[in-house]
């Protein structure tokens, strides 16, 4: 239903080129079908705002979205889709309140801001926790490689993508019969990854799916039998899944979006062609980082993320002309997280190559008027 | 900057009268106003949608949310506003992980469906509890009476409106100085009440305030001090209070949502005047009740609440043919809660006096036709 994203579509209306981290740039064509559709969804006479999540109409739309997720990542059958709320900062407390029993223990990689406050979080329920990997002794500027997991640990957590940092695993780490859980915030669906291996993957969906206030989940059926009964109803995989996320009232407008976000992302050519045209994008920026010696990468080569290209200037002072002079010329959101300074480039899969073509041209611009 | 509701504009467009439960309806001028906005919002190059909650047009939303929900509400400064997510749900554990301390217990009054789950999250998470008075012996069609409390308790709690009932608390039980704990999901802000006789007030977003997805909590400042530790983070007041809602991204579309329910009621008149209009309302399908033997109300007349007027007709096809009826001419909604059957109709603040005049007339009507 949605038409391909196409040079210039995104500057329509005096829209401007959107490079923020999360809430991040959605697909033109859903933001256009969801305006269209505001008031009045699809001649039912109401907002879909307003409109109940027990209808037919809404259950359409779950079941929609569940059915296209798995249709676009390929998730196994023995899968369930949930949509869950409190972001990714919930599932730091779900995944050890629900896979931790009594007397066992997880093992979790730490590679950036966001690993840390799930092990936190984990230790601060009263859980054990065991870090295997780290990268913290280089600034979390790689991900480590050669993870062992013990074998007889509840589960291992990793943060595949690192917003902050700039860093994702080009790899997963083999877990034998461990269960492998991913905080895939920042990355889902960004390329095409093997769903079997992991037990549970989990993303605040504002940056590749829709917007803030969802969080999907995709769970391997077996795990959900594991929820205690004495945990928070609102983070037991047991009871969401088992109401197929109607436990509640789900925020059914995220959930809508969601749904959209997938149908453009199959319209797109799923998966195999988006991961396709994220490596051109990335790829756009790195050869620009790497063929000039203004610029320099904070990531190790073989750790670079897809979705967040890190990079320092010869100074502060430049950094904050090159944020403020970018947005003049029509480029939202390049300044690093307020933790690390720099620019970061947040090129999620709704970011079209003409941003990022025009993101390279203003860089070779800025090199040349501050060299 | 809205304008007032006037005869009509909510059938604009195509659009019928919605007496959904909740989600429920939202002020037209609010949607017209999202709808504007939303390629491009105040001319800034994105969608609110797409808009980091670290920005500075995000930040001035949630601060005129929390400035104009205390200006209404009339909520002393020792309070907070906080938008929390998961529903009454996650505030069914919030309130005793938070405020039940070790040895401590806490009373609760049971008027209905969704006091017992929030006896029941409080029991299941091992947290000690008296049920001190409840209405289940007559099907909750009343509020007890004379309700008193354990001067050692944490707190009593309340469920102000209980939607599936059609009952309301006409006055609040005198605690002195036991914290007194609301759920005002479905009826927060329809008339003007004392803020400060309540420690915390908490409300799901979708019937009075705005979508589903955002949960709003009116929390006396000397209560974040008591959050234990060891609670997950986004259960924690003392957390989500302390970073004044932005600890971790927060579901900003809705939040953007409420904050122009509350401008929409402030153009209204304010909560004078909003309450003066939903007695008109509700005033009139009572009477309707009152005055025809075919229609039964089910709660007892001292306790029938200003949100949802639920009754019976004299049989189950009967019922089932009004609703079929109302939908042909126009009115979404009527059907009672699948626990309970019947006729619900829910006029939240944002059904227009219109919609139930031409649901009393339909009413009439029906009966004539049917009798």
């Amino acid at each position: 239903m949605f038409y391909q994203v196409e040079r210039g579509i995104t500057m329509k209306e005096g829209r401007i080129y959107n490079f923020n981290p999360g809430p991040a740039a959605l697909p033109l064509p859903v933001l256009e079908e969801v305006q269209k559709d505001l008031l009045n969804y699809k001649g039912e006479g109401i907002s879909i705002l307003e409109m109940s999540h027990r209808s037919k109409t809404f259950d359409g739309i779950i079941k929609d979205a569940e059915r296209l997720l798995k249709e676009i990542m390929d998730i196994p059958q023995n899968y369930k889709v949930l949509f869950m709320q409190g972001g990714a900062t919930l599932q730091f407390a779900a995944v050890p309140l629900n896979l931790i029993g009594e007397g066992q223990f997880a093992e979790y990689v730490n590679t950036g801001s966001w690993s840390k406050k799930a092990i936190q979080e984990a230790q601060k329920l009263g859980k054990k926790v065991n870090v295997v990997a780290s990268s913290e002794d280089e600034s979390f500027s790689y991900i480590p490689g050669d993870i062992k997991v013990s074998p007889n640990a509840a589960y291992l957590h990793i943060t595949s993508n690192n917003t902050i940092f700039g860093t994702q695993f080009q790899q997963f780490p083999e877990t034998g019969d461990v269960a492998l859980i991913a905080d895939m915030s920042s990355d889902i669906a960004c390329r095409k990854i093997d769903v079997s291996k992991f037990a549970l993957i989990y993303a605040g969906a504002q940056k590749n799916m829709g917007p803030s206030g969802v969080t999907v989940v995709i769970i391997r059926e077996d795990l959900l039998e594991k929820s205690p009964d004495n945990i928070p109803t609102m983070t037991s995989y047991k009871i969401i899944g088992g109401k197929d996320s109607l436990y509640n009232t789900p925020p059914t407008f995220a959930v809508y979006i969601v749904k959209l976000v997938l149908e453009w992302m199959k319209a797109q050519g799923g998966l195999e062609k988006i991961e396709q045209i994220n490596r051109q994008k990335a790829g756009l920026i790195y050869d620009a980082l790497d063929q000039s010696s203004f610029y320099r990468g904070t990531a190790r080569p073989d750790s670079r993320s897809l979705m967040n290209v890190t990079f320092r200037l010869p100074s502060e002072e430049l950094e904050k002309k090159f944020v403020a002079e970018a947005l003049e010329n029509g480029m939202l959101g390049l300044k690093g997280h307020r933790s690390v300074g720099g620019i970061r480039a947040s090129i999620y899969n709704a970011v079209p190559m003409e941003a990022v073509e025009k993101l390279v041209d203003f860089m070779k611009k800025f090199e040349k008027a501050n060299s």
